[in-house]
């Protein structure tokens, strides 16, 4: 088990009558405990709370005037991680009902467009967990991480033609690899504590493979086992952190992770804990 | 009310182990009532059914051997019809939660990059069922349907550029106008009437104004207050009429639509039937 | 050298006024001679011919009224093609000025977003002419010929994601990946027997190598060596076989090749020529 | 006629071998006089230069090697410009054979998609200079002009969709709406003065009307009749003011422009030149 404290802190110059809607908060997941948590908003305002009963995503809406505005989420969470060993594919004839949408394609993951491509490289891997292994493997060796070489709008098959991208265009690009060779997949996001700042929220994907879903972090900049669950979604569009109509400014943005010493105390000499706080 | 006996025979030379997922059947939904239905599939195939809770869509799986299958839905469906005249629209904070998603981006309907040209052309028209009607109306103008002019994976951006789709390309850039002015949109795909063979599924569109979903069809080639209802999406990957995972040839779709009189009798002099047997 | 005699025939159903702008006949070269030609146009057509001094390419342009329109080009044109063994690539700097452009990218080949993937490929490969054959092969191992696969429309980019094309969009791709690497390439069409009907304009590509331009054709469809060429372009838009402003509908088009045995003469007991009538 | 003195600086960081390939000088143009021209490369640089005979753009190049490289242009231009009132559009059956290709798509004018929209929506104005005007119009009304919503490899496609850019998103929509419907159009580059700092290069675009190549600045930005030439291309691929083969990073760019008094002389109480100095 591994906790942290995880905490966002937002501030927006509002210039009209803006709706905002915020996926924040971590999610209730079985892998993770919210040990303690809580959401603060500019006084006044009248903050409405819903958990999608698909996704399990939890957000929250609000309409703000015109004027500065501050949203701030803390929470302690445990997260707890199984080892994964080997696991197996599932053929596409067991995909349970509720599983099959995730080996369609969507916006950011034109996997109807990658069949061919993805099967010409991977089609000959042994199905199981290491097949999905050497995707993010092949994406984390060709697929160059720079900063400024995507919009939110990039999709996929933009990122696998141009080799460059970020934590998101690698996610999308793992998503779309694996439903083209018919393993559902889906977009995961996250608190995880970098070893370089700045601290930021982190995407990573995850497949459905022996019955399960497997977490994988192509970037590899991460620990998947540690990464405190936000969103799980189609892809991008599903769990963006903040969705707003109206016109703002973010004048802030820290997001910080702390990540505990596991053991639950401080090891004499050296901080339990690390932190690091994100720039805007 | 409308009652119409609907159709579709599909047959396929199965040449590999296939997995197949079917969404054929008429939806159980308000505006329709399914007074009698029949599902056959070539003997020997173990049918699974369900029914997705998000969307209310029936689908129904099986896995198939090599060599020739059949599959052939027939349904009386009465469809009730509400005239609408004049509906407002629902601002942003107030669409429910179970909506908001419908605002969001999707695979063929990029609302992400086409904000602005939206707003361009749709922004200044007074918000109501009235704006949505120029929008569908705009398509139904300036978009040639021309069979050929777009392919499985065309989307709404491309379809703006050229000009030309087939129906639910049209779908696709009515949903796309609607959520990029922030009007929650989906994909609906059904049973219709055409005056002109041959018969086929046909897809329109559906926008949340005035707190319901109303339907438009911006090809203007079908009643939509007539249409049965199939499937509800996203946009079309979600609603396909048939996915199959393994190596299939389809050889033969028929679609066949027949509106009974409305009165429930023939007149006389004239059969109170139209038949109209779709082509391959 | 190869003797060939190849014929194109045109018609069209011309619905409005017209002018019409075509790339049919043999280009003079270094590398063929032509022996004998004829150009036949409805008659009341007054046609203007043109080479183009960038190119070579020969073009001839006409207006036509209403009615029906017949083009009909033959020539026997001796092919001389130099065995090519080892060449070393010419570094970017000793590019001749008037080579230099066919670096840049072009309408169908974006070799300005391909760099890093093209690098990624063929970057450590040992510079000179076996490098090129290497991307020749990967194209020729990689992409499926299907026609139908791709429109006029489609991009080198989009081949390189989809893995299926014609000629065009081999060439295309060839072309894009060499000049991502620094290495000029351009587009050729021209006249070439097919084993298998029908016979077809075909396209391939030549790379700066060497200090010359070399052809490869990656499809494997046709020697190289006997190919009577007709264009030379930056892309497929420079060399179109047929351009035209106005209404027309193609009713005819058929493109024969004949090649004649190269010794001059009919060998005892199989006729010299071999003879392939295109459809339409 | 206009004077002005314009001057170029760029500073680079060499980090490897690198061949460099510039176009910053102004060209012999019917429009222009260079009164007085002068350019320095870091000494050691052995330089090379050629005007390419199609378009009658001055490139220059060399290789560099690693460490400081400067590059100064400084030019004094003396510009001509006419009257231009009302012309003819030249119908595309006269369009001379050396223009003929400016009819074509380019890398970043993709005029064979647009040729239905831009038929629609400027297919019924009347022929002629207004016509074009008209679609400048419609540009600088519909664009935005936002600095970094566009990179080097958006079209114009993506520019109509996106409703934003700079000024060369302008001028390449601008030439592929004149080209898709008939009107032969080609890129300008220039130096031209802005009322607002900072200097920069500019790109507008020039239509074949009325026997003549017309200029248009969509952006609006800039009065075409005192546009210092540097370059002219189908697009912006022929006419980047800097190519490079190896490893560099830019440390300074500085475009300046000085605009003299028409008349020759300092007009009392204020001074005859106007400068302005770009940033970086």
């Amino acid at each position: 088990m591994h906790l942290s404290t995880v905490e966002t802190v937002l501030e927006y110059d509002v210039k009209a009558p803006t709706h905002f809607c915020f996926n924040l908060e971590a999610a209730h997941w079985p892998t993770q405990k919210i040990a303690s948590e809580r959401l603060a908003v500019s006084s006044g305002v009248a903050v409405h709370s819903f958990t999608d009963p698909g996704s399990g995503n939890r957000f929250f809406r609000f309409d703000a005037s015109p004027g500065p505005l501050l949203v701030d989420y803390k929470a302690d969470v445990e997260v707890y991680s199984e080892h994964v060993d080997d696991l197996p594919e599932v053929p596409v004839s067991q995909v349970p009902d509720e599983i099959f949408h995730y080996l369609m394609p969507t916006r950011y993951c034109e996997s109807d467009v990658m069949g061919s491509v993805a099967q010409q490289m991977f089609g000959n891997e042994a199905p199981g967990i290491s097949r999905v292994r050497k995707i993010a493997n092949w994406i984390h060796d060709s697929i160059e991480y720079r900063p400024g070489s995507s919009t939110s709008t990039t999709t996929a098959q933009e990122v696998f033609v141009q080799r460059a991208g970020v934590c998101r265009d690698f996610a999308h690009l793992g998503i779309t690899l694996c439903r083209a060779i018919n393993i559902p997949a889906r977009l995961v996001v996250g608190y995880v504590w970098f070893d370089e700042p700045p601290q930021d929220f982190h995407a990573i994907f995850e497949a459905w493979i022996g019955g399960r879903w497997v977490l994988f972090d192509p970037t590899g900049m991460a620990p998947v086992d540690r990464l405190v669950r936000i969103g799980t979604g189609r892809d991008a569009k599903d769990v963006a952190f903040s969705t707003f109509f109206g016109a703002v400014e973010m004048t802030r943005k820290e997001v910080s992770v702390l990540e505990h010493d596991p053991r639950g105390r401080a090891p004499s000499g050296k901080p339990s804990v690390v932190l690091a706080a994100a720039g805007a």
